[in-house]
C-alpha cells in the first residue's frame, strides 16, 4: 500500500491519492457484447445453448431449473449452511421491511386530495455472480426485496457449473426468498435473455445485481434501450475506505481492508488516520495477515493500487471520504457517532470496533448491493424502493377545482398551452352554469 | 384519432395500436451532441459562448444570471402571475414534504442497530426549457423538492432570448424556490456545462429536468460516463391514456386529450372506453375543441398517431393501460376509485371529472416530471428521494457481534472469501481473550 499524506500533496496529487483504477470500456468489450445481445434477441433459446456451451463450459438440456433440482438442492445443502441462510434471510427482511417506502395522502386544498401509491415493478431480474465462487448472499440481497415489494414474477439467472448444475446455496436462497423461476444462464446472454426476453426466459422490466465486465457492459447496452430493461445502479469495483484514530485495533483494521481487497485485483481500499502510530501498525498488520490469505495474490494487486493516508484531524478525514464517496465507509475511532452527521457521500456506513464490514455483506440486515466508483455521490443502495414505482394520484372535488383551477390557468396562459388552460375553464365554466 | 376495437385485434394489432411514435436516435444527433460535449469540456466557457451565439442566437456578456437580473424581473412580473407562481410553490412544498422520505432505525439482533440516514445530493442541475414558451413550471417541480432535500448547490440553467435575458417568471420561480446559481444557457451545451463544470458553471453530480432532443441525447451521453452526472431518468415525448365510461362528460374527455397533444407533434393520446356513444362524442368534441386551438397544427399532427380503443369493459381497460404505462393516467368513470387498486404502471393518475391533467402540471402539488414512453413500468416521477441518497449505517456491540458473527462467518466460508470470514472470527477471538 501507498503511503502519501495528505497534506503534502497539491491538489493534483490530492486528486491521484483519490483516483480510483481506470475502468477501461474496451471497444472489443462493446462490440462482444453487442453480438452476443443481437444473436439472443434473433436466436432466443438456441442462442442461449450455444452461449453456454462456449462461455460457461456446460451443455444444458434444460435452460430452466425444475423443482425436482430445487428440492435436491436444498436436500443436499449443509444444515448449517441452511441455517445461516434462512437467519440473514429474516435479518435482511427485518430492515428493508421496517425501510420500505409508505404511501401518503394529503389534501394541498380543501378539496384536492393528493396521494403516493406503491406498486411493485411486474417483472425483474436478478442476477448472481457464480464467478470465483458462487454468491448466495447476493441471491440474498435481491431476493428478499423483491419478495417484500411483491413483484408478480422473480427471474433469478445464475451460470450453471460445467456439471450442468448451479450451486446449491444458490438455489436453496431463490427458493427460500419466494423467486419465481431460475434459469441457468450467465454473462452478457444472461442479461440479454432478461432484457428481451426468449421462448424459455421472461421479459423483465428491471434487472438488479452485481457481475463481471461482460455483464456489466450488458447492462449498461440493455438499459440505454427503451425496448430493454431498466438496471438498478451502474457498476464499478469493490472498495472501502476506513477512518482509524490511535484507538483502533490494526488488526481489526487490516483485516477490515483486506477483506475488500481479496474481492478482485481492482478492488481498492483506503485508510485515513491522523495516527501516524496506527498508519504504521496496520501497514505492518496488513502484510501479516495477507501472506496467510487463499487469495493473496489477488489481494496484494488490489493493495498495489491502495493507500494509507495521514490527515490532519478526523474532521479532515471526513471531507477526504466524501470527497471519495467510498461503497463502504467504515469507522473505528473513539466516538464514530461524533462523525456520522458530518458524512455525506457513501454506500454503508460501519460504526466501531465490532461492526466488521462482512457482516453488511451477509446479515446484519442492510443491503450490500451499493454504489461503487463514485457513483455514491448520487445513488442510494438497493431497497424494497428498487423494486416499486411511486405513483401519484389526485382527485378534486368540484370545490378543489374551484379552488386551484385558477392558478393552473395562469401558469398555463404564461405557459402559452391554451388547451391546458381550456381543461380547467371548460369545467369552471360548466360548474357556474349548473350552480 | 384512430377508431379501434381493441377485441377485434390480433396480438399484433394490439401491440400496434399501443405502439408509440418511434424514437430514433439518429447517428447525426449522437455525433452532434458528442461534439457539443467535448467543445465544453475542452474549452469551457468560451465554448458555452460560442455554442450560445450560434443555437439560441445570443451573444453572453455574462452567462451567470446576476442578483440584479433576477430583482428586474420580479419587479416586471405580472403580479397575479406572481401569485399563481407563490400558490403553485406553497402546494408543491406541501405534498413533497409529505411523500419525503424518513430516516429509519432498528434493532435486527440484539446490539445489531441498522439504520438508513437521509443526505442531499450535494450538487444538482436543473434544465428548464424554452423553446416554444418558457416553463416555469418544470422549475417549480424541480427547485421545490431540491431545496427540501436541502441539496448545497442548486444551480439551474434555462436558455436566454435572442436580447440576452432568461424568462422573467423562470427567473422569479428560481428565486422563490431557493437556487443558487441561474446561468442562460440551453441545449446539450448546457447539460455538458453542467455534467463536466466549466470556469463559470460548477460540476454538478445529478441533471434534472426535460428538454428536446439535442438535451435528452446530452443527458443519455454524460450518464453513460462515469466521469459525467447521473440524471432524473430517460425521457420521451409526453402523452395520455384517458379510461371514459358512458358517464364521462365527452367534452372534458376531449379538452385533456387535446391539453396532451398541443404539447408536441410527436406527443400521443389514448382513449379507453367500453361506451361506443362515448367514444363517437368525444370524436367529434376533438375535432371541434381542436380547431380552436392557437396549436391546433401541432395538436392535429400528434392526433393522427392517436386512438379511440373500444374495450369490452373497465376491467379491460385497466389491463390495457397497464401494458401501456401511461406517463398520465386519467380516469373519468362513475366510480374511478374502484378501479385504482387494479392500476399497475402509470406515472401519475387522475381521478374524476375535476381532475383534468393540467391541475397535475400546474398546482395540485404532486410532480409533473414523470416517467414516459414506458418507462413507467419501472420508474417513477421525481420526488425530494430523487434529490437525496439513502446510507444505510450499522453499529454492532459486542454482543451484538457474539449473535450475527458465526451466521457472517459460515455465508462467507461457503462463499470462498476467507478475509471476510477472518474479519470476523479475529475480533470473536479477542471477544473471549477479553473475557
Amino acid at each position: 500500500m501507498n503511503r502519501l499524506d495528505w497534506n503534502a500533496l497539491d491538489s493534483l496529487g490530492q486528486r491521484a491519492a483519490l483516483a480510483r483504477p481506470a475502468q477501461s470500456r474496451a471497444e472489443s468489450l462493446r462490440s462482444g457484447v453487442e453480438q452476443i445481445v443481437a444473436r439472443v434477441r434473433a436466436d432466443g433459446d438456441a442462442a442461449l445453448r450455444e452461449l453456454s456451451a462456449r462461455y460457461d463450459r456446460c451443455a444444458l438440456d434444460a435452460i430452466e431449473v425444475t423443482a425436482q433440482e430445487l428440492h435436491d438442492a436444498e436436500s443436499r445443502l449443509d444444515p448449517e449452511l441452511k441455517a445461516a441462510i434462512d437467519e440473514a434471510a429474516a435479518r435482511i427482511e427485518a430492515f428493508h421491511r421496517a425501510a420500505a417506502p409508505q404511501p401518503v395522502a394529503v389534501d394541498t386544498a380543501s378539496g384536492v386530495r393528493v396521494e403516493r401509491m406503491l406498486r411493485p415493478i411486474q417483472r425483474v431480474g436478478l442476477y448472481v455472480p457464480a464467478g470465483s465462487a458462487p454468491l448466495p448472499s447476493t441471491a440474498l440481497m435481491l431476493g428478499v426485496p423483491a419478495r417484500i415489494a411483491g413483484c408478480a414474477e422473480v427471474v433469478l439467472c445464475s451460470p450453471a457449473r460445467a456439471d450442468g448444475r448451479c450451486d446449491d446455496a444458490v438455489l436453496y436462497t431463490a427458493k427460500v426468498t419466494g423467486v419465481h423461476r431460475v434459469f441457468k444462464l450467465g454473462g452478457a446472454q444472461a442479461i440479454a435473455a432478461m432484457a428481451y426476453g426468449t421462448e424459455s426466459v421472461p421479459k423483465c422490466d428491471k434487472l438488479f445485481g452485481p457481475g463481471n465486465a461482460w455483464v456489466t457492459e450488458a447492462k449498461l447496452q440493455v438499459s440505454a434501450d427503451p425496448e430493454g430493461a431498466a438496471i438498478d445502479m451502474p457498476a464499478g469495483p469493490s472498495e472501502v475506505l476506513v477512518i482509524a484514530d490511535e484507538d483502533a485495533n490494526p488488526a481489526f483494521v487490516a483485516a477490515d481492508l483486506l477483506s475488500q481487497a481479496e474481492h478482485g485485483p481492482d478492488s481498492q481500499v483506503i485508510l485515513l488516520s491522523p495516527s501516524a502510530a496506527l498508519l504504521d501498525a496496520v501497514a505492518g498488520e496488513v502484510a501479516r495477515q495477507c501472506a496467510e490469505l487463499p487469495r493473496a495474490d489477488i489481494a496484494e494487486q488490489a493493495l498495489s493500487q491502495s493507500r494509507l493516508i495521514a490527515v490532519a484531524s478526523l474532521a479532515q478525514a471526513v471531507e477526504v471520504s466524501n470527497r471519495y464517496a467510498p461503497e463502504h465507509l467504515i469507522v473505528q475511532v473513539a466516538d464514530p457517532r461524533a462523525l456520522l452527521s458530518g458524512i455525506e457521500s457513501a454506500g454503508s456506513v460501519f460504526l466501531g470496533p465490532w461492526t466488521p464490514e462482512s457482516v453488511g455483506d451477509y446479515c446484519s440486515g442492510s443491503n450490500h448491493v451499493l454504489p461503487t466508483y463514485g457513483y455514491a455521490r448520487s445513488y442510494s443502495g438497493v431497497s424494497v424502493a428498487s423494486f416499486q414505482k411511486q405513483i401519484t394520484v389526485q382527485e378534486l372535488s368540484a370545490d378543489g377545482l374551484r379552488a386551484i383551477g385558477p392558478c393552473t390557468a395562469t401558469l398555463a396562459a404564461a405557459e402559452q398551452l391554451e388547451a391546458h388552460r381550456r381543461a380547467v375553464v371548460l369545467r369552471l365554466a360548466a360548474l357556474e352554469d349548473a350552480a
